[in-house]
């Protein structure tokens, strides 16, 4: 495929007439070609406008077309994934078979979805039967399903040129629930972005759904995201970034004349908690676990573990030492920008000062983008008196707080603010001799986890990335797996209507055969 | 009981030194006794940490234990009917059969989540078990549900002063979830709120739940409301009542360090449509449906009909002249409050002034609550070009726009912002007819009725009661009905925990016996 450097909206190429601006070669700190254009309002406007135009029709899509769509866009994916990857590879300095693992990962996210509106019973149809008998007042029909709310405005994410990218899961959820969406690239990968983009606009095509249903904006600053969030026509809005981005997405949002949901993924600082057993029983297997996991993608996961609380035994020297030994003997990353590098490099030198760890070798890295992994230390203490301490450092670095004992472990659970994740390492002894722990943890973050390490995010129905702010802006919602579907969707119950009128998954038939509440009653059976 | 009139505080008495106010009868214009003081700023603060310390507790309660307490309040209530009835009536001037049938909807509702949690599957457990053999990676064990988000301030109604108030649906709902409540009582009805908040106390107490489980709080003003909103222990609002209410509590929640779910419902004009051929059929019929409806409870329903759209035919007029007979006829009614009064005969002389019609009538009313009924007449062309007349008049007052034709009627229904209710009125070839129209309103309300009056409300699992902004803060949320509970909960994913670790809700064996989505399958088998 060709890149053009344009916005496509809704099917059609925009102008050449915004600022320019070009992806950056992470390794070698170049420009890419093609130039890439922004945006202009008008330009936004017509993306939006031509979204409530295609909701219009979309909206009552049946879930086979929905399903039908989603599924081509994922045969299209897999079908230009070496194309993907060599484009992202220059774009992002991620290697190969991640990116190749993250393609497939987007494009079975899109078959999950596929499969969840084929089947139907996300909809969570609910059927109150007439009571024309009952007294004081007859009870009329009621029959109430959930409908997609309009135009979602998606923003790219940085660390998945893919997956939480163009056709991530905003764009995938969105969809599914019957929502178009307006995606504002992220200016770090356009050109993945704009390859993406074309295999959204021909599927649109080739499965003769409206064209406005899709459109992708390109913009270097922050004036297409600010209009999309402000448009009247936009109804919902996905990010996944920097906390302040997500924070200000959200002011924008509530700020409007007709405040609309606003889901912003912030990332977390994702804590661990080492429990005594598993310290002295896995000491080197929990040192390498750890720092795989923190130095994952280059430690640039929105669920890295960044703390890692440690009980000070006879084995936290061994476990410290191994740490260090496999941090020092590390390679260096590539971060995904130069302005992520310089931020990592800046956060390290600020943190290496109060931690009292020398930076050294963070500063003397060379390459625009490049970045040693830093293993920081602290006490429990030191660490509840500098709140700083807890802000995630986007980037491969990890910081271990040694506490003096059980009630110092409790105490830091405590004083956390919400995250995405909390692990707890250790043995089931431990695990029962900390249920406290767990119970303060299940306030604190979306999932809990228990030996296992936060940087892996299934895709499946049971999962939930999410959590209380600043982890996201609303815990109720996640942004992976099936149930970030109910972002988009609004419940609208109809009364009294005759059958010909209501959806079908409201017909007392159940022609659909989905899983509803008729009468209090969880069934499948038609009336 | 006694009334004494201060704020109860986890149980306890508060304390007499804030400013004193009185109810005010609203048919004498009198106060009545006794004074009640409005809470400090200190005893918001320490309902809260009672709520935060309760909270500790009763998110791990089960729904036993849950279902004990509801059902223990709504025994309560109903054993004071006769008692709450005197004294609501002395506040709100509302009729005894409308005030016994509240307490008895008030109690139903307390009830019918005791059924939901007692059955249990409202958690939405989902289990993905794991594929340790599956490649490229193993899938770890994960495992959802919902949590209680934590305390829940809630805003007493002046309009439903039992069931939209201290033990209403939004109490019923969060302490079904698991969530404390802490009430902000509406000042127009104290009395009846402080005896309701004695019978919640006395339920806490017998059922051996925490105290701090429940609060309620007095005040004249609103710097109490305000404290409770900023409250850092604050975790979700619920609020019933007007636009600007709704507005200075959302912009609140929003604006705090870490902003919260507040779910407002702000009440709307609940458009109706007549369609011609029930127009023509049921002349009669519609106009005292429809002047029954607007003046049921004098007129001060969320979901009263104030704009009912009319096409321009032959009936019309007789429509017309039944709805001034029927007006013109009917007794004076008495509103909730003098303010309350003072509004509606301010916005009847407006309004009056725009619609060409004589207000005399309802500035001829004497008495400091009292209101006539008033229909007011206009076309479509000078509705849509005077917004104004979209918005809600609270009281016994509709506004008739007539329509030239279907294609009128089409763009009234594009002009209209978010209502809780739309209403067709028309034969079943109407409503084939006017299929177009039906989906626009889909996209309008959170509730669409055919052939029915907006104005009773069902508490059931299929009803939504909020719909679009400014309906509702938040779409995807219902205050009344079994979905209510969702604004208050969370989902929790737990990974790799061993059973006993587990809430009871996610074993393998499924001890509750509750509906779960086991590997994408939704069943109640145990594994």
């Amino acid at each position: 495929m060709e890149i053009s450097g344009v916005s496509l909206i809704a099917g059609r190429e925009g102008s050449k007439t915004g600022s320019p601006f070009h992806a950056v070669n992470p390794v070698s700190g170049e420009a890419v070609e093609p130039a890439f254009f922004s945006a202009s309002q008008q330009e936004v406007a017509q993306a939006l406008e031509a979204a409530q135009a295609a909701f219009l029709v979309w909206r009552k899509s049946t879930g086979t077309e929905r399903a039908r769509l989603l599924r081509t866009i994922a045969d299209g994916l897999d079908a230009a994934t070496a194309e993907l990857v060599a484009r992202a590879k220059m774009e992002t300095a991620l290697p190969e078979p991640r990116l190749k693992g993250e393609t497939q990962r987007t494009s079975n996210q899109l078959r999950l979805f596929a499969r969840v509106v084929e089947e139907g019973s996300w909809v969570e149809a609910r059927i109150d039967r007439a009571l024309p008998n009952r007294t004081p007042l007859p009870r009329p029909d009621l029959r109430s399903m959930l409908q997609p709310l309009g135009p979602v405005v998606v923003f790219g994410a940085s660390n998945f040129p893919l997956a939480f990218s163009v056709a991530g899961g905003d764009t995938a959820s969105a969809l599914a629930a019957g929502c178009p969406v307006v995606v504002k690239a992220h200016p770090a990968h356009p050109g993945t972005s704009e390859l993406v983009g074309r295999i959204l606009a021909d599927s649109l095509q080739s499965c003769g759904a409206p064209h406005g249903l899709f459109s992708l904006l390109f913009d270097s600053g922050f004036a297409v995201g600010q209009a999309l969030v402000e448009h009247p026509l936009t109804c919902a809005v996905a990010f996944t970034g920097s906390r302040r981005g997500g924070q200000s997405l959200m002011s924008l949002a509530a700020g409007r004349p007709n405040p609309i949901p606003c889901f912003a993924e912030m990332g977390s600082t994702n804590p661990v908690f080492v429990l005594p057993g598993a310290l002295a029983s896995q000491t080197r297997e929990i040192a390498a676990g750890l720092f795989g996991s923190f130095t994952l993608g280059a430690g640039q996961f929105c669920t890295k573990p960044g703390m890692v609380f440690v009980p000070n035994l006879e084995e936290t020297e061994l476990l410290l030492g191994e740490l260090h030994r496999l941090t020092r003997d590390s390679t260096g990353f590539t971060l995904l920008t130069p302005a992520i590098a310089a931020n990592y490099r800046r956060a390290i030198e600020e943190r290496a000062l109060s931690c009292g760890v020398p930076a050294g070798r963070v500063t003397q890295t060379s390459g625009a983008c490049s970045a040693a992994p830093v293993l920081l230390e602290t006490e429990i203490d030191a660490f509840l008196q500098q709140p700083e301490l807890s802000e995630e450092i986007f980037g491969p670095t990890s910081l271990v707080i040694r506490c003096a004992g059980r009630e110092a472990m409790l105490r830091a659970a405590e004083h956390l603010e919400g995250h995405l994740t909390a692990t707890l390492l250790g043995t089931e002894e431990d695990l029962a001799a900390y249920a406290d722990l767990v119970a303060v943890l299940e306030r604190k973050a979306g999932r809990v986890l228990f030996n296992g390490y936060p940087t892996g995010v299934e895709v499946c129905d049971a999962m939930v990335h999410g959590g209380p702010y600043p982890a996201s802006s609303d815990s109720r919602f996640t942004s992976v797996g099936t149930l970030a579907i109910l972002r988009f969707a609004r419940p609208v119950c109809y009364q009294g209507f005759p059958q010909a009128a209501l959806p079908e998954e409201l017909h007392d038939a159940n022609p659909r055969g989905i899983l509803r509440i008729v009468d209090g009653i969880s069934n499948r059976e038609p009336f």
